[in-house]
Formats: C-alpha cells, structure tokens, sequence
C-alpha cells in the first residue's frame, strides 16, 4: 500500500449480524468504494447495539484511523442508540440538532413527530448532517467519524452524499488473472518470487471452487498501475511455466 | 442475553474482504452455528494478512471472549500467514505438526510434498488439529482458539467437526413477528415497554424494503423459550393496536 492513501475502519453495529439474522453487505459496498476514492480500508468491527462498546470501539478506532465509518444503530426504536453512544464517545452532549430537527418536522404530519422521531434529530453536538435522500432521517459526521444507515439502499445513498467531503488519496487498484485447474501449491514459490519483485503492491492469491470448475485467481492490488500491469504479466507468465493457461480478470462465477 | 452462554469473537483474515473483492459469507453462517450451540457471538473483526495486526488481534481477543474463530490464511501462499501469526500471539515455535505432516505427506504424489505445502503441515507447538474432509490440510486448536480455512465450503466442514469439542450453553434461539406498511416511528414507544417487561430478551426492530413492500420486523431472542413466546405475542397485539396486521416469521426475501 503506497503511503499517501488516507486509511479507514467500518463499525457495523448490529445485534441483527451477530446473530446471523442479517447478511451485511455494507462491507463489501464501501470496501470497493473507499478504494476506488483511494482510502485504504484497514479494519472493519461488528458489535452489538450496547452503549460502552459502541463508544470504545468508535474510540478506538477514531484514533487509530483518518476515517471511521459506522453503519446502523440510528433509527427511532429502542435498540437504536449508535447516535448517543458516539456522543459518549466524544465526550459532548446528545442534544437535539436545530437542521435536523426542522428536517424531520417539516417531513411528519402534525402530531407525528413523536418522541422516538424526535431521537432521530438528536446528536452529538458540533455534528454535520449527512442528508438522506431516501427516507429522510439524515446521518451525521462528527470529527473523523461519519455515522451512516444500516439498511443497505439508505447507507448506500448516505455515503454517496458525504463522499465529496472526504479527503482521498490515488485510486487503489485491483487486477486479476486466474487458471484454472491449477492448485495453489505449485504456484506459490513462484507468487513469493512475484512478491518480491514488486514490494509496492500486494499480491494475493485465491483458489476457488466453480461449479465450473476450480482454480486460482492471483490478485495484484495497489496504486501503481505500471506495476500491477506488470505483476499480471509475470503472473500470467508463471501460470504457462506451469502448463495451465492464463485468463485476464476474475473467474466467472 | 442469559449469564450462562460462553461468548465468542471471529477474526476473518484477508485483504480480499477489505477491498471489497470478496463478499464474506463465513460470519452469518458461524453466528447462525454459535447460536445453535448456545455460544453467544460478541464481537466480528476483519483484517488484514499482516503478522502483527493478526497477532495483537488474536491476542487482545481470546483475553475477552470464551472462544475464538478464525478464517482465512491457511493455505500454501505467501500470504497465507494465519499459522505463524497465531504461533507469535502464544508465544511458542512454529514447527511440523507430526500429524498433519504425515497426513500431508501421504496425500501428495511423492515430490510434491514442496515447500510451500509444508508450510500448511507447520503450525504452532500444542496445536490440535481440526480435520479436513474436503480438502485435507487441518485447521487446528491452540488455547480457546480455533483456526478454520477461508473458502466457506472447506470452513464449514472443519467448524462441524470441530463443533462436538466445544462447550455451550442453552441455545439462543429467535423468533420474529412483522407487520407489512407499519413505520418503526409508530411502534417505538411500546416496543420499548416490551423490552423493559423482558430484560432477559434482547427486542429487536428491523425495518424492511421489498418488492411486495416495506415494514418492519420485531424479533425477540434470548434462551427463555417462554419469554420468547410472550414477548412475540405482546408485539403482535402492538402491531393489532396500531391497526396493522401481524404476521408469524420473517418477511419472505
């Protein structure tokens, strides 16, 4: 990973993915978009919707990383307390937000801005409104936290709407090429090898098991596009060194 | 969530989840396990195939939780260095495991036993090896940690024959009622009534966007079957209260 990438975490808080009720799906949606506006993604967290681990995990974290990204937790029921816990975080106080809350009782018909909506426009003070095109409700950043939906149609809108706000580095960029019927074991001496030559990038390698067939798919991920042109190349090169044939991109599913 | 549950973290390893290449499947299928078997998933953590960031994980982990689960980094490749990070985080060599080299070594034709397939037969000193029914290299045990392969079929069959070792409590089971066109802001203030009348329970409240259309699902799960029950009952006479109709299960995908 070259140096100028800013780095980032995603907290996915949910009691729902713990208990396997729920697939997440976030993850995957914001790994390739963070790489794509050149932030290294370095750690993702799944915790419960419980108040200190909430705090300490976005603590943690917010030091440890330029961008931490939370989804989930900040509907108006009872089990959604992602927005004070980050209050409780930093230490300010959870306090209705004037934008927020003339949003939202603007958006209800009179008398159905009711307590548990009125949850929805409360914040961690000195909060930025994320807006929600979707349904509404925004989310919020505060410092280097940024506190999305959990429902993935919602999220998905959110983090499009902050993305113009986040400071970025060169795209980080992934190329494959894979073989079928070739077992990982007698490319991997090889692979090191390729490794070695370009410490700039990293260099993956993962079999797959298609009903199609199995084989390998080898990885070259970073920001330097010469480079990874090249490690394809040698890669590809050492798939027909050993008698398999080499195909640009990744296995079909 | 009751006292007597043992609790659990997973650490998925890979830099294929974090760029977003591979969507991960193995933690909704391991919640889904542990909940069966009465152990109480806490906390997910995905991260990068780096020694130390595997190690301190791995370390800071089976300090907090009862058991641990990896995924991921247990093949022949370079960047496959789950074995030898978990040796660093216990502190012990890193060295053949009689077993699962003699294993090995009578599985591959003779000469293909190479160096990067010993690799998979090294593993820290007092490893318990997990078997492989699909394809032959052991996951193993160290401690409360327990080291599973990455490609979900492969991960799958060593947590079933590893499962029959671990210790559990009652299963924690869950059980929903949803109400199509109910918006969560109307059904806030008695959920959380039902949720003070059940502490033992966690309530959950899931809002849903499909095709056949939007609600919201109520879910109720703890090991006290009884409360389960009630608690269901009290959220469908809610849900009958608010006008709407309540509907037995999950909303169907």
């Amino acid at each position: 990973m070259s140096a100028p990438n800013p780095t980032a975490a995603i907290v996915v808080i949910g009691n729902e993915i713990l208990s396997g009720r729920t697939q997440d799906v976030n993850v995957r949606y914001l790994a390739k978009r963070l790489a794509e506006l050149g932030i290294a993604l370095r750690e993702v967290r799944m915790i419960p919707d419980e108040r200190e681990v909430i705090a300490d995990t976005v603590n943690a974290l917010r030091a440890a990383y330029d961008h931490v990204f939370t989804t989930g937790g900040i509907g108006p029921t009872h089990d959604d307390i992602t927005s004070e816990s980050v209050a409780a975080a930093f230490g300010v106080p959870w306090e209705p937000h004037p934008e927020a809350w003339a949003l939202l009782s603007r958006h209800y018909p009179p008398g159905e801005f009711n307590a548990a909506r009125q949850r929805m426009a409360t914040m961690p003070r000195g909060a930025e409104l994320i807006p929600n095109p979707i349904s509404v409700a925004p989310g919020f950043s505060i410092g280097n936290v940024h506190v999305l939906a959990g429902v993935p149609r919602i999220m998905q809108a959110m983090f499009e709407a902050l993305a113009p706000r986040l400071d970025r580095g060169p795209p980080i960029l992934q190329r494959a090429v894979h073989a079928r019927g070739l077992l990982e074991g007698r490319l991997a001496a090889g692979l090191e090898e390729i490794q070695r030559r370009y410490p700039m990038l990293e260099i993956g390698s993962y079999p797959y098991y298609r009903e199609s067939g199995s084989g390998v798919a080898i990885v070259a991920k970073g920001t330097d596009t010469e480079a990874i042109e090249a490690a394809v190349r040698d890669a590809a090169a050492l798939i027909e060194s050993l008698g398999a044939e080499p195909v640009a991109g990744e296995p079909a599913l």
